[in-house]
């Protein structure tokens, strides 16, 4: 049974996602997701230089702007973007989703829970602004990250 | 004068955000502010499809969400990713921005602050609703990214 709700959450939640915007090409959907997720890294990378490896001075404000960047685009609806036809490769678009994705979408809802829960508390915690309760939001959000790649994403 | 303290201030405002982040590859720059761009893309479509060409239902959360996806990468500091080398093509990453962007820093800067000043605006009328006061918004952000465009970005 809560498999059963879980498996029509997820249903729900991707179908809303997919009525708010016109059809958009299969090629464009990989491109801009990949977009989302590219960006999301550089913040990352920011957040990771700065509050983890101090490679660069310590920003309070610098990481909370990269944690919104991160947080608005976690939030902005991206299972439309895994519409039909974007299971492998189109046109000069490449992907690595692993197609298993798109018979798992009630996981994948999870998964993505999962992850935008952790980029809240991000976000959170850049406000905040310890430096040590940075780290550790960090550190949660790579592992919701890694909890989908190491499931969906082929090397 | 006055355009002394708009160069000093253009310069500090990239120059802070070239510090916040190890150095990048110039190759790295150009290809996370393309998807900066192509994801504020996605998401200025989702709503012109809701408030402006009505395709799709307008659904007031949706159009938030993507505000604020706009909004957390139009304050997320991509000057930084105008760095050195990134004038002209670098290895496989293609680039449309025009040169003369890198010498008119200042004016980057203004034009810069508009964008997020029509981005925040654009969150605020998502969060009012009023599907009237969103497309003025969104007319307005639209105007603000034309506007560099029709400057600094080549066809």
């Amino acid at each position: 049974m809560k498999t059963l709700i879980a498996s029509l959450l997820g249903a729900a939640v991707l179908s809303a996602s997919l009525t708010a915007q016109a059809q958009l090409p299969p090629e464009d959907q990989i491109k801009f997701r990949q977009a989302g997720y590219s960006f999301m890294s550089w913040n990352m990378g920011k957040i990771k230089a700065m509050a983890i490896d101090e490679a660069v001075e310590y920003d309070q404000q610098q990481i909370l702007a990269a944690a919104n960047a991160i947080n608005g685009i976690a939030q902005s609806g991206m299972g439309a973007l895994f519409g039909p036809g974007t299971e492998a490769d189109v046109g000069d678009q490449a992907t690595r989703v692993d197609p298993a994705l798109f018979d798992n979408f009630p996981e994948v809802a999870e998964l993505s829970k999962d992850f935008v829960a952790a980029s809240d508390n991000l976000v959170e915690q850049a406000e905040n602004g310890e430096q040590s309760d940075v780290r550790a939001a960090f550190a949660e959000l790579g592992k919701s990250c890694k909890a989908c790649h190491d499931k969906y994403r082929m090397d």
